[in-house]
């Protein structure tokens, strides 16, 4: 049946959130209607209990109501939904909405008070650097024609100029070098600031035979061609005196072949390849004599067995462990995104990953307490944000795919799907509500990386949808990152396609540039965007408006499919009164009153609006 | 937007899954219309593998697809959904129904290759005994009045006449006896097997002051005033030369303040509760001299510390710890209900709660491989229902809560609710999917319990109502329950009001009999209720038509709150022509075919039908 329950809203910032002590402090907003019962739901040992909350007085037409709840003291995650009865009906709200029956557990509302992201993510606007094709600052030590062989048996490495065509799988696609290094980085350190960048993420940059280098020989040497370890810290101290952040990419899953450890080109040496009584034959999962397990079966990147305890030791235990040693003095990385963390583990597989997962945590924190863990996951990641493991997930997840769904009908896998907005923003809702709220908000939110297709390209370069994308990427919950070269329109296609060479030239004549500049400082002049909560305000088949607020800041995202003329209900933000501005163009600003903004929304547009409130 | 997909259905009965050493075979079944891509993704190591379905033949209109995957080697769950293909829509199958994107991991369908419950349990009807109010069998044993007092300082012990109004709280509801016993019990199974009944499940029956035996003051004495052990031993050898079962209440969350290791009453003792030096102190949570922690701070029941060495021997790990003393001869229970089995732990509350639930489960099952562990939870069971805890739980969260929604539009907080049948068959199928195919059939369904009010009493004693409800009870998925005294009538408001003696002489006069004998029967004779899969048919408004599928055998439900034809799609069995035959009713049977059932739907009325096939 079609039951219209009054409105109900919570938002887990600082407007509706409060620790005190070992306590929450909750406040919900609802309508102003008769209540029979306004309860919040909450489960101390695992037990049901329901607390009645108290009215708090009024926000604009909305009623507040408060109530507190104890921290659970047997799991480091509280849970709780709210319940409200009236006449005859009940109706929960979760982390995802409104439900007509008590939500599964799930979807509650969380909080853990053990384990949080730090504060200055979802402060940051990423950017992700593929090193060998961002910039070619030394040329002296790019990659030559035939410098070396990939691996014994394999072909020798190809240089190629900057700007040439990349090759395909088949053919040079993973012998060919361009020339990116830590150098280029460097140069580019005012281009990135001035686009307004403050974080970046860097690829894997140790050394490593690949132009990828997901393959570790070394994971104490930055790789000869992009520099060197004194320059990687050059680079860093750099990066900081502009107040900007780096996040390095741990791979550590599996190792190269040409890893000392393993040393498949040397039969003399002590690797584990070669002999069978190796002190690092275990390190690896060898089956027989020269059988074993690689990642997803390809032999070049031999999985690292962390049920061993020396392997432990040297990627996270020890004082000078992989995850420790970058994190100190004089590299001071601000994090590290770990390449495929689900699937390691000992024994076979992923057996005990969450407990090596929380280790990895332990020891960055332990290391740098306000250091970002990052996952890298392309499925759901629910169980890894949970707080004790990572704080936040490159969200292909819960947003990079429901977005290349919306936007370009076609799935991870390229097949297609058709989504309405309601479907696209119930994916969203999901995928969020199972992550608590400070996870939410260190989620990495990304269109597209080095493993997808350019976001661009997908949507047949069609400006106007990746337009829309870019803005709700930059009005959503969760750390926006961009893709290198996005901001100047970069395409491309199945990986190495993605990983072409920026294009330097013609930067300063890009259409795209300007876009990207406005959007990231709109990011950055509003805090609720990076940390308010979370408002639906109109969601229909071609159509989604959603409210951010914090305090009193409060920004609207609009967009729309087709021409519309929708009346945006303010009221749920408890505004009744005041003036919007697009921040995206130069519309003058409209007045509205009586709790709806009247919009006019064109086809396949997406704005930003800033909300002033001129009266309750 | 409203996209009809082509059915499809996938059953994790052996219809469906077929478990061939390390590789699971699993059959999809489809509309035989053209599809681009019919897959089944699973995570092997947490990772994303989508494999092509192969087509293997057809079932009436349905075209059947297989595939094979491997268990996980990770984690003992392998869980899968199915993806399809056609032009530009895709969607997913998991273990609710259809979804139109990739849905949340706790949806998939899971399979528990290392721990699955006992094939007995689903095969059962199980029948609830409230010991001291089912049958006085030897009045020679039953309480007296003034006998003793349940507590220091509390009311003396009344006795009351068989039949008698049971006293309220206060009032004599919690010293009140009746001189139900097992006696009592051994004297009605005739009863009860004429009845239909194959299993057993009483309320604690250990040592113990109350009426209700919860506060367990000898976990190895069966209580004076219901029988001796021997007894109980010849009640258990009489119950299983019957071949039917027997499962005991476990309540080792806590103890009465009378066991010896807190001893409240002797002072001279050795207890924990007079002694701070006490060997048995660390049982319990002191926190002072004499302030210590009690189940939801009722301090006569004190809380069990597991994390005391003694105490895990004492209840589940020594040989002769209580939980596998009553598995051994001569007792050889069936199994354990865990009273509050979500609160244990240790530190302070239920801390690591999920590792004794498993170490229950291993103790239980060393000793007696084929014995039921089964839960008591009010609220959400499914994490302890993934296969390596728990069997199955007392099933509320995903049984009886809907059903006394949907039936008497109240919730388990006696607030009101409103239904509709789309969204409780929702709540239901949501429930149910999170847990595997095994732990669903091992659920033990109820309708209510010594916990609740009767079920016929919440409807208001409504006749079809209650009918209804009991058909779906035994037409659904999971093991049946019935309450006793529910088999004539038997009403009751809140706890005690739920634990009336049983009226056994107007039993032969009860016009509800018939009607739970005939119910029982229907189960019995079709496995397909016991253990086949589940096929939604109609879903409307006011109506409910399921199938229940195990090879050839079919049997349906239909249900109706109005007046209603419909055309039920028998065609997704795999059944194009056949006659049906309701088990409940005297109407002769109803031909169809084209895959079409034409049904005549009454007002309030809810039915069992056998299907046969006379033709694909």
């Amino acid at each position: 049946m079609l039951t219209l329950f009054p409105f109900v809203s919570h938002s887990q910032t600082r407007d509706g959130l409060v620790v005190e002590g070992q306590e929450l402090v909750l406040t919900l907003k609802t309508e102003s209607v008769h209540f029979d019962k306004v309860l919040v739901r909450h489960e101390p040992d695992n037990e049901e209990s329901l607390i009645s909350m108290i009215p708090a007085g009024k926000e604009g037409r909305l009623k507040r109501w408060t109530a507190r709840i104890p921290v659970n003291d047997d799991q480091p995650v509280t849970h709780y939904v709210f319940k409200l009865v009236t006449g005859q009906i009940q109706w929960w709200l979760d982390a995802r909405g409104v439900q007509q029956y008590m939500p599964g557990r799930e979807f509650h509302f969380k909080h853990n008070a053990e384990h949080q992201p730090p504060e200055w993510v979802s402060e940051q606007v990423f950017y992700q650097i593929f090193p060998e094709r961002f910039c070619n600052g030394n040329p002296e030590i790019s990659v030559r024609t035939g410098e070396y062989k990939l691996s014994a048996g394999r072909r020798e490495t190809v240089a190629k100029q900057w700007g040439e065509e990349v090759g395909g799988y088949p053919g040079t696609g993973s012998t060919e070098f361009f020339g990116g290094d830590l150098a280029g980085i460097s140069n580019q350190l005012d281009y990135l600031q001035d686009l307004g960048i403050t974080s970046l993420y860097l690829n894997p940059i140790f050394r490593s035979p690949s132009n990828h280098k997901y393959d570790t020989a070394d994971y104490f040497t930055v790789d000869p061609h992009f520099g060197t370890n004194e320059e990687f810290a050059e680079l860093s101290a750099n990066i900081h005196s502009r107040n900007m952040k780096i996040v390095l990419d741990a791979v550590v899953n599996h190792t190269s072949t040409q890893h000392q450890w393993f040393d498949i080109a040397d039969t003399s040496g002590k690797g584990a390849y070669h002999h069978p009584d190796s002190a690092y034959r275990d390190y690896y999962f060898f089956n027989g004599d020269k059988d074993y397990i690689g990642w997803k079966g390809v032999s070049s990147l031999p999985v690292l067995n962390f049920r061993n305890e020396q392997v432990r030791d040297h990627i996270y235990r020890g004082e000078n462990s992989v995850l420790r040693y970058w994190l100190k003095e004089p590299y001071c990385i601000d994090g590290w995104r770990f390449d495929v963390i689900h699937m390691l583990g000992d024994g076979k597989g992923a057996r005990n990953n969450a407990d090596y997962v929380r280790a990895f945590r332990q020891a960055v924190k332990d290391e740098s307490a306000q250091a970002y863990v990052l996952g890298e996951h392309f499925s759901e990641a629910s169980q890894w944000l949970q707080g004790e493991q990572e704080d936040g997930a490159m969200n292909y997840y819960g947003f990079a795919h429901p977005a290349r769904a919306l936007f370009a009908g076609i799935d991870i896998s390229h097949d297609p799907i058709t989504l309405s907005v309601p479907e696209f923003t119930r994916w969203l809702l999901e995928a969020r509500a199972k992550v608590p709220w400070q996870n939410q908000l260190a989620q990495l939110n990304q269109l597209d990386s080095h493993d997808t297709h350019r976001f661009l390209t997908l949507v047949g370069s069609d400006r106007a949808r990746m337009e829309m994308a870019s803005v709700l990427l930059f009005a959503y919950v969760g750390t926006p990152c961009l893709y290198y070269g996005t901001e100047v329109g970069m395409e491309g296609g199945q990986d190495p396609d993605n990983r072409r060479c920026f294009p330097w030239d013609t930067v300063s004549s890009s259409g795209w540039l300007p876009f990207y500049k406005q959007l990231i400082s709109i990011r950055k002049q509003h805090p609720e965007l990076q940390k308010g909560g979370f408002e639906l305000l109109n969601c229909s088949e071609d159509t989604l408006v959603f409210g951010r607020k914090l305090g009193s800041g409060i920004s609207l995202m609009a967009m729309s499919f087709s021409d519309q003329d929708v009346a945006v209900p303010v009221w749920k933000l408890g505004i009744e009164a005041g003036r919007v501005t697009s921040q995206l163009t130069e519309q003058g600003s409209i007045a509205f009153e009586n709790g709806y903004l009247n919009l006019a929304l064109a086809a396949n547009r997406a704005d930003i609006l800033a909300l002033n409130n001129t009266g309750e």
